[in-house]
């Protein structure tokens, strides 16, 4: 490929190319590149000119499989949700990984689930030059980057997908593996079954709930609202919740914790109980297998998504144009000991 | 204060401002400011001239403490060494707390444990214009980030000291608190205790050795070589490291883990052993008390090492211009019960 620009156009749409910046300035196009790559060879005056002809252009050096084959320092952004959340310790080193492997620096910030955030994060990071980004959206509506994804800031969404905008994305199974998850305490002769999830306005949030009503459905149960309970992870909330279900007449037998933040609370609730209760989680976690019981959880493979959505932006940012992919990676079912009790009460 | 770039001379040096923008480009100061600011008012031929006029003096809009008092965004950058150490992400988030509390935004990026990739991240991020850095170094000398400082990038070292410059240091008492976890194990009996930490050459790792010679040189213990086993945290070399104490004539009957990802391996080997091993671990993790030992801890507070450096930062770009300051924080021990068992064997 000699032109990624005009490789990239028809997806990308057309920017100011140092072509353009050669003609305003009036010089050649060898000129242009020393001046952008820093080389010598330029007089103080012709710099000026084309420095001149670059701002009034808008011309912005992100060509970026030009810059990743000449071995600058490319960089790449991620947007994360939660710093403090393990679940993206593993994605987020895949994508570095990923990123390093292909001479890009990785920068990171975290939208700490506000949409607001996200955007503001996301508009500076391209105003600091990434070459692309990988996104974990906190927001449901990301026409905001429509102007930098025309300006060529490949863009990929994981996790979660884009809203109202048409990306790559990498996903997992969240629906299949909540399914799996409840079917399988379901099989272990639980009927009443709690569910505790994340904000049901996150897309994995909801499709998990979808998975819980799905494996109950499936199997005839019914299920009674006051089992189900979407909201924040804090500890506090998932308590009061797990504590709503364990009483009253009808208690569960059984909890599906909506994510590792839910399932390393309701682990600690569950100890101080006197009877046993079953307890499957979405997502793994470090030590799972250590406490006791050990837990049984759905387990997402966090860092084959990061590496994954790193190799489909370093794709485009290496040329290609086809339609946007969304990929969704399969769950894992580890059945340890938490989710294979019987029903007691 | 009126002009913070004066107000910071002294300490971080002299850059062009915006009045030198507007001598050369023969313009008022107003007319610099919108253009620097993007307001409207300024003849496309004026702003060329005050775009020329930037690019030939290299000013950079980085007078931090200005920006910040505008509303505009600005931006901190922060430098991990592993984005997958559960350490990190508390102090991230408290970083993260802070610069929102500020109006900033946080940029992070990993050195991966590697000099090479922390200098090219740091000055990357400096040359994406953050207004000040966050540091945890890999390396051991800092003299590449003098011209920026001297440019007004406010810096702050945390977990780590800077090597070869003088800045702001907040750091966690390594000997202070491995001296206590090494005292506790022979508080209760232990004679042969091993070591087993990071790399030596990483500060936190040799402060924490040299703290475990202090507390057994202090108890008249005798230490063998085979007991001391520093290098890398991957399971496997602390796998072979642990054996390697545990097996022989004199095996040691207690094991001081150099840091939180020592101690999850630690956790795994000792489980297997036929005998209890008495563990104490640096950090504190998440579930250490659900384990079964649960796990005896010197916790640092990982948070207000994060915190506590955020306030350093902000200070400095508030215009603070005092001699750097070196703050250590206490560390905690937690006992639970590993640390807390009689020798055996």
């Amino acid at each position: 490929m000699t032109d990624t620009a005009q490789g990239t156009s028809r997806r990308y749409g057309t920017r100011p190319t140092m072509k353009d910046v050669a003609a305003r300035a009036g010089v050649g196009l060898k000129t242009v590149s020393r001046v952008v790559n820093g080389e010598a060879g330029v007089t103080p005056d012709t710099e000026r000119r084309v420095q001149e002809a670059i701002a009034a252009l808008g011309f912005r050096r992100n060509d970026s499989a030009r810059i990743l084959r000449k071995g600058r320092t490319a960089s790449i952004g991620l947007v994360l949700e939660d710093l403090a959340d393990p679940f993206y310790g593993p994605l987020s080193r895949a994508v570095e990984e990923v990123a390093r492997a292909h001479g890009a620096l990785l920068i990171n910030g975290s939208s700490a689930e506000d949409p607001a955030r996200e955007q503001e994060l996301v508009l500076a990071l391209c105003a600091r030059r990434v070459d692309g980004l990988v996104v974990i959206p906190a927001g449901d509506d990301h026409r905001y980057l429509e102007p930098e994804i025309a300006a060529g800031v490949a863009t990929v969404f994981v996790d979660r997908p884009a809203g109202r905008i048409d990306a790559d994305t990498v996903l997992s199974d969240s629906f299949g593996g909540a399914r799996e998850a409840v079917a399988h305490l379901i099989a272990h002769g639980h009927r009443r079954i709690g569910f505790i999830g994340d904000q049901p306005r996150i897309h994995t949030a909801s499709e998990r709930l979808r998975g819980y009503r799905a494996a109950m459905a499936a199997a005839g149960l019914p299920v009674e609202e006051s089992w189900v309970a979407p909201g924040s992870t804090a500890p506090e909330r998932v308590r009061a919740a797990a504590a709503a279900m364990l009483e009253g007449p009808a208690p569960v037998t059984a909890l599906f914790a909506g994510n590792n933040r839910v399932t390393v609370t309701a682990v600690r609730v569950l100890r101080e109980l006197p009877r046993p209760v079953a307890l499957v989680g979405f997502d793994d976690f470090e030590l799972a297998d250590l406490v006791r019981p050990a837990i049984t959880v759905v387990a997402q493979d966090a860092a084959e998504l990061g590496r994954t959505a790193a190799g489909l932006l370093f794709r485009r940012l290496e040329g290609a144009d086809d339609p946007p992919r969304r990929v969704v990676l399969p769950t894992r079912l580890i059945a340890r000991g938490s989710g294979e009790t019987a029903p007691v009460g």
